[in-house]
């Protein structure tokens, strides 16, 4: 977005950060690169939203760079990302990290949440599952499980939009149903629209600390197809634009943009939208200052 | 789909089927390798849909091969298919066929109908032109004239759903109106929404047997552009998906998914659309059970 | 669209042109090969549009082949294309223009606007700025500026629909407000839909001559990914063929398609979809007539 | 290349003929849109080749457009192709077709052979198989057996260069041995290099009409991957410019490059290659004279 | 390759297993992808080679499938990899691995080498790096320090043919040097020519047992675009089939082809070019009985 | 290549600089893309080339970042590079420019030319045409006709190697004939092989300075498809790198490499080629130290 590279956290209100870890991907891995593609896509976007929200005039804003990860390593990448985004924390800025794959939120959370916080999340897919490949409990299926049973998020305060995913089995919808997730799926969202749905979103958050989690495959894969697991019958960057926009005032505490995979993105576009969701959030914050 | 490769349909309620033949198409080739490719990409479905339907807990279902055809040879082909399709209705199974071209749906219903039958058809083109290049019957684009004119079809419950691309002159539509096929356009689709037009198509189906035809064209280009002859304007996958969930207790015979084409299709996202449509055809017959 | 090639425009009502230029581009180039692409896919483009409008039976339409143009030199090249112009206009035919880059329509406008004109304008951006570069006063952001100052559109019969991109400074907006041009915001668009839409444009344009300008990133770049500046949240391909099936009747005098750009379009559904945009606003002439 | 388009080949001393069929292609099709990217490609070729030969001076040359041919009827294709060229033959024009599949080759000297001529074929295959799918003789992997048989090749006047894919059964090629073809494999050609080798290919055409086919998988697939059965480890563009190079003034009566498939070539770099070995081929015409 | 698929590797003499981990990867991931793609690829390959070599009439060859791995977790995927090839090894079986990353050669060896064994490698990378991202021991670039720290290889009969990469220290050379592995740069290898090369390759190797590994980057990527770490300036498909092809007789216990990434391959040609070298490995295997 | 941004050109010895402008390219634009992508793609390059020089341990080497240019204004463009390239040649550096289209190298030249220096141009065109579009004589066909005019070259000390286009009238190569610059041919260098024909090359440029021009589609098109103007028939990367690594010793005064073009270049791998080409330039800047 054309900003200043600063390393200090102090310096700044909102702080981005790329986090290009892809180690808790079960299938098509790539997510690693959306930090660079992000960064080098959102040239192309300029100071003012279309709704006239001018974030640059009212937030200090900077690109921090990439968070250290080790490739090789799920567990140090988890140690290695709390750490740094507890200095962000420390500093009192807040963050929108550019991902890497949706376990990145988990250790984000885990630096960010002192106590449980709410949460809106964009989502094919529940992210709630409990343990892969035997006894692993950390993937990028698990995130929300494992923030919830960590005291990281306030279920009653948590929602899930655009679920639409084929699934396994009927019990894969006990967690978020007994823990008190509110789930949305896609067919509710359609036919609710934007402005409806986002009312009842913004209740469910109220004026306590929330975070915002935006993962690239709520959106459709022919708007988004630069992704690791695509499910058709998504948002259109329209809808997308529509409910971020709605979320000014909120008490927002941090956010990421993940799932961008530029492996499956040959011409840029899916990592551009990435980048303009982040933007809206950026913007969003803007609002409620 | 991860189904069992069986080979005797007498072991199934419904039989997957490819039919790799493209020997019908005047314009753009490749839908011959639809087939290899819906199956490829058919490992990202799991077993239940977003609405629940769990069609493996029900009917035996199984992936039968590919049925022999003739590349070289348009009659030798239609015989073959036919007589693939005769030995799956003698055994009592459904099958749902991914193509190939749209002409394949001529001899699977050679096979099947045993009396006319109905026959709800999305697609942008009719499909019920009269020769080709002369005094050729036989192409892509007139099975459904053929079907009519050999009994295979009852056209009065028959209904064409999507219908947009420009066209020659005006007496094109003659047959489907002569015959009294209900064509509707997609600005009648677009204007009505899926409710109300899947009423009147439930209605025209009725309680006797009836064919599903999915050309994956009725798709617009940015959601399907792995086909042969792609028209602009047309459905979403949010709509397709609404459109064939609510075909559920119809009478359905049999089903084809068709015109995906993979050499048009780099991203394989288009075939990975036409399996997620044969696997919500499937579980609209399960509904039906 | 398979017409004849002819060059003497005083033999046709409606003469398509193609512009290859596309020096007024700020940022990524390649719409000058634009026209070659759209005549490549136009194709797959019939006689008859899915309304029943049937142009060439009314209508003496023929490509009149490619204007002069100067790619090392962009004031010469206003001066070749808008000689070109000239000299359908002194001949009595309407053109279509397919780009090229969005300053093609300045040429193009000095050549047939005798008195002020009426502008339906589709586009992502306003195309309204003043200067790029210092001093440059020509590129493809500032046409419809230079239009109005310099007496060749009536501002308060100009009309732009689908503004939506990011945007520098608030002072970005002052020439259009200021100017009295209508400025249609995407989320306004979406809002109100297209016929309610669409009756206002039609009361701005009235009954005086009016010009037609379409620029393909008015479009979603889902559908038409293939142009330099692309701007997500845009139209669907069906709501624009609803747009322009709402001008017939209208004075139109001209028209373009512009900012086609085939090295980001690999599959050829933009030059398509320009092309098929192109055949819309012909049968919106010919239902004029 | 920019010639004059003129459709009496009495007028022309080499025609150049598109031949838009691929029904003979067992595998992956696509060759059928070989003539029209041929074409678009070849806008790229200027006057006089790299050796100074510039066969514009010497040959009235044109293009005369695309031969008939029926995409549903491989039959009623192959006459309709030989009766194409054999006008041409009758005018005494000399023809260089653009493919299309390598079936085509048969037609084509059914119409041009006399009697028996000679031939220099550069390909990855023989194409001397007897039969695919049971009884069916006429396919891209049968063209040369059956032009022995019917005595249109004069097989101790043959010569096939840079055989390499794996095969099926060592008796694939006994027909060759048998009917006394020259088989020069990639190994061979590669270790001699072009001048030896071309001087023994000459040495077999001697003085008498002698075809040139060119099938574009004679080259590796990192120069052209835009066909339907690449095989790794074939001839560089350099090394085909070569040997094409050396064919000035052999008595060649006909040629033709086939099996470029467009669907495979993103680029259009093989279409562009494809061209520029016709160009190779007129040049050498050009010095015959 | 159209194998029977077989689980009993004591039924074979020799196994051709996938190997889908790319968990050693430290940039660009996806080679976990790469034992579908080729087998998807294999298809194209006959029953014969160039030179005439059957596997077939003298080799039991069957798939054995895809090795079990875990893509969340490095050192629980290198004990499975090493496990399930202990029991091919067990079972007499001869693998050949189509991977995955480098990394896979570790465990493979772990499981085939009861005492120091032989290596012929080809690849850009030398692979003999000792640590990265501080103590990361097991990574893509390390494996052959590894093996032969642990007593796999014997140094003294190893070869690396093709280094050429830039590189990041004078010492990075240290390790092969001291160990007294042979190294052969690009350079070399392209001034020797494949005959001279591998005459003193054979010598090396002798007549003891030895492992063949081939990295698809020892290619250049003109052939072979679909890698991880692409290094211009290789061989080219028709050099490595020179040179594989000159493997007869030699006592190969196993092999594998690694590093193919089918994200960065959209044609599928780095796939197909891995499944050739793996055929050309067979034949080699065959040649030696 | 991980270098330093330094903006002050006294601190370095050397100073790699892009120049994103392609306003002289008469036919396919792109090349003002290309230094960031080379930026990009640079950092798959590390510390020492495959010959075992390092540049950095002898040079101070950094990015100075992008040269303005102005898109819209082809002369005001050729004076913002002129007065860039002189503020570096005062300050004592040498600069390796990152084109941009061959324009480029005109005003680099006046910069550096203090007097009229030789030249070792890698091309496949000569690129000493004289006006295009009339009078226009400054495009990327024209810079070192204009270059030897201005007496910035010393013709007798100018080579220019691989020149194989088709061209388009005999009288286009009396410019360089009758200046003096000795011209390669691609078929001349590829029978001589690098080591002969750079001997030559190097006594042509002698001990007196020096520029080196390396127009990227010198290389064939399978090896550098991300260009305006491919033409087949091409240098391998090998043979490249062999070419430049001979340049050593000789007194360069700068150097550029030019028109990489990203749009045609979807695989990144020609801007990856591009900037390991400027690396071995920069080796041979330090080996002549």
């Amino acid at each position: 977005m054309r900003l200043p590279v600063i390393e200090d956290p102090a310096l700044v209100d909102v702080a981005l950060v790329g986090v290009p870890f892809d180690g808790g991907t079960t299938n098509r891995p790539g997510a690693r690169h959306g930090p660079r593609e992000m960064r080098n896509q959102s040239s192309l976007l300029r100071r003012i939203n279309a709704n006239g929200v001018a974030p640059y005039d009212t937030l200090r804003v900077a690109d921090l760079g990439d968070c250290p990860v080790n490739p090789i390593d799920l567990m140090d990448s988890l140690r290695k990302i709390q750490a740094f985004f507890e200095t962000i924390a420390a500093a009192g800025a807040i963050p929108i990290a550019a991902g890497g794959d949706h376990l990145i939120t988990l250790p984000i959370l885990r630096a960010l949440a002192k106590q449980p916080v709410g949460l809106i999340h964009f989502d094919a897919h529940s992210d709630t599952n409990d343990k892969y490949f035997g006894e692993n409990r950390y993937t990028h299926g698990t995130p929300f499980r494992r923030a919830v049973e960590e005291g990281l998020l306030d279920a009653r305060r948590c929602v899930q939009i655009g679920l639409r995913g084929t699934y396994y089995h009927e019990s894969d919808w006990d967690f978020p149903r007994e823990a008190g997730i509110r789930t949305i799926t896609m067919e509710e969202a359609a036919d609710r629209g934007a402005a409806d749905l986002m009312e009842e979103v913004r209740a469910i958050a109220g004026d306590l600390p929330v975070y915002i989690s935006f993962d690239i495959d709520s959106l459709d894969p022919a708007f988004a197809p630069g992704t690791g697991t695509p499910e058709i019958g998504g948002f259109t960057t329209r809808e997308a634009q529509r409910m971020l926009r709605s979320l000014g005032g909120l008490n927002i505490i941090g956010a990421d943009v993940v799932e961008v995979s530029p492996p499956f993105d040959p011409s840029g576009l899916t990592a551009y939208t990435g980048a303009a969701m982040m933007f809206e959030i950026l913007c969003a914050i803007a609002e409620g200052r």
